[in-house]
C-alpha cells in the first residue's frame, strides 16, 4: 500500500529528465524523488519501440524496489512507447509528458495548428497526434524528428551557430503549416528555448511538458490522498548506470541545482 | 581448441564495424564471420571506461559463446577501454583497430605529426598516443575529440554542409599543428572521408583502420595455422542487440553489400 511518505519516482533516458525534477521540486516541495537516468543505453529516441519498451519496464521495476507511490515517466520516448504498457503492469499512479504536453498545446494554441519536435521514436509512434486528437478531433499535429539535437545539446552547443542552422532546417516544414504553438517533445529541448525563439516567427508558443506534467502529477497526489506534508523539505536522490566524465555539467545545467546523493547502479 | 574453421567474432557498438567485417571479407573470403553490434546500447564513445569494459566484456562472452577462433574489437572506444583487459581474460588472439591504425600512420607520415580524430572515451583514453609512442617515441599526436560526427552519419548526414562546418571547427585545432597525416579513430568516420578531404589542406594523408586491422589478423591467423581453406565463400552472421528502424540502410552504408543473416538478441 503506497503511502504519502514514500517517494515519487522518475526515469528517463538520461539526465534531461530533471527538468521535470526541478519543476516537482518547486511546486512539491515537501515530496521526496528517486531519480533514474539509464546513461549507460541512452539515447533511446533512436531505438526500436520493442527496446524502449524493455528498458522501461526494467527501470520501473527498479524504482519499484524502492517503493515509490508514483510514476512519473519524464522520457518522451519511453512515454509514447510504454506508458500504456507500464500502466497495466503496475498498480500506481504513472503520469506522463505527452497528454499534459497535449493539453497545454491546445490551451495556447488560437488555430489549433500545433507543431511538435522530438525523436524519431516518439514522432513515429503517433502518441502526440493520437493525445491530440482524443482532446480535439479538429487540432492539427505536424511534426519533425529532431534527431541531432540530443548530442548538440548534450555537447553544450544549445547556443551555437551550427545549432541554429539545424533549427532552420528541422523547422521550416513546420513553419511553412503556419503553427502558432510548437511542443518541445523531449526532456532537452527546454534548453533549446532560446535558439528555436530565434528562428521560429514571433508569437509562436513554446510549450514544455515540465510544468504541465508536474501540474497533473500535483492532481492525483491530491486526489490520492498521497502528498506528503508541508514544511518539510523532499530529498533528491539521483541514480544512474552510467557516469561518464560530463554528467555533474550536464546534470546540473537540466537541474538548476547542485546535484548531490548520486549513485550509480550497474547493470 | 580453435580451428581453422571456427568463425572469427567482431564486435562494435554498432554498424560502424562493418567496414572492417567488408575488409575482412575481401582479403579473407573463405572465413566465416559472426558480428556483434550492441545497437540496443550504442554510442559507447560518450560512456564511462568502466561501463565501456563491461559491455566489451559481455560482447566477447556473447562471440565465446559461437566458439571464435580469433576476436576482432572493431569499436575504437572498446579497444582503448578494454583491449588489455579482454587479453588478459579470454584465451584467444585479440586484434584491436589502434595499434594498426598508428602503425599505418606513422608508415604514411613524412613529419610524424600526426593527428587523430575519435569519439570522447578513446580521445580521452590516451590509447593511441600511447601506441604511437611505443611505436616511435618521436612520434607527435594531436588529437581532437568529434562527438557529433557518429550522429550525423547516422542521420545519413555524412556530405551534408553541416557536417562540412562542423568538420572545419573539428580540424582546425589539428591545422595549426601542421599534421600530415589523420587518423580517422572511430569506425564510423571512413564515410566522412570526402567532407575530411575538402577541409583538410591538400596532400594529409587519411589513415583508416580497416585494412591495417585486418592486415594484422591475416597474419595472426596464418601464424597459428587458423586461416580456413581457400576457394570457400564464408558466412557472414550478424547479430544486434536492437534492430531500429533505419538497420538496414545504415548496415548497408557500411558493409558495402546486401545485409542477411541478422539476428536481434535481446539482452
Amino acid at each position: 500500500m503506497s503511502k504519502s511518505r514514500d517517494p515519487i519516482g522518475v526515469f528517463d533516458s538520461g539526465l534531461g529528465g530533471l527538468t521535470v525534477v526541478k519543476a516537482i521540486r518547486a511546486l512539491l516541495p515537501g515530496e521526496d524523488i528517486h531519480y533514474f537516468g539509464d546513461l549507460a543505453r541512452l539515447p533511446y529516441g533512436t531505438k526500436s519501440r520493442e527496446q524502449i519498451i524493455r528498458f522501461s519496464i526494467q527501470n520501473t521495476e527498479f524504482l519499484m524496489r524502492q517503493r515509490i507511490k508514483a510514476l512519473v515517466v519524464a522520457c518522451n520516448s519511453s512515454a509514447s512507447a510504454a506508458y500504456a504498457v507500464l500502466r497495466r503492469r503496475f498498480s500506481l499512479p504513472v503520469v506522463d509528458v505527452i497528454t499534459p504536453a497535449a493539453r497545454e498545446a491546445l490551451l495556447a494554441s488560437p488555430s489549433g495548428r500545433i507543431g511538435l519536435i522530438a525523436t524519431r521514436a516518439t514522432v513515429e509512434s503517433g502518441a502526440y497526434d493520437k493525445a491530440l486528437r482524443a482532446l480535439n478531433p479538429r487540432s492539427r499535429i505536424y511534426s519533425a524528428a529532431c534527431p541531432l539535437f540530443v548530442p548538440l545539446v548534450e555537447e553544450g552547443m544549445a547556443a551555437d551557430r551550427l545549432t541554429q542552422l539545424m533549427a532552420v532546417r528541422y523547422l521550416a516544414p513546420l513553419m511553412r503549416k503556419k503553427i502558432d504553438t510548437l511542443i518541445l517533445g523531449c526532456t532537452h529541448y527546454p534548453l533549446l528555448a532560446k535558439v528555436l525563439k530565434q528562428v521560429l516567427p514571433r508569437g509562436v508558443h513554446l510549450v514544455d511538458s515540465a510544468r504541465p506534467t508536474v501540474q497533473g502529477l500535483a492532481e492525483i497526489l491530491s486526489q490520492h490522498g498521497l502528498k506528503n506534508g508541508r514544511g518539510r523539505k523532499g530529498k533528491l536522490s539521483i541514480y544512474v548506470s552510467d557516469k561518464p566524465r560530463s554528467f555533474t555539467e550536464i546534470g546540473e545545467r537540466f537541474l538548476g541545482e547542485k546535484l548531490s546523493h548520486v549513485e550509480v547502479v550497474r547493470r
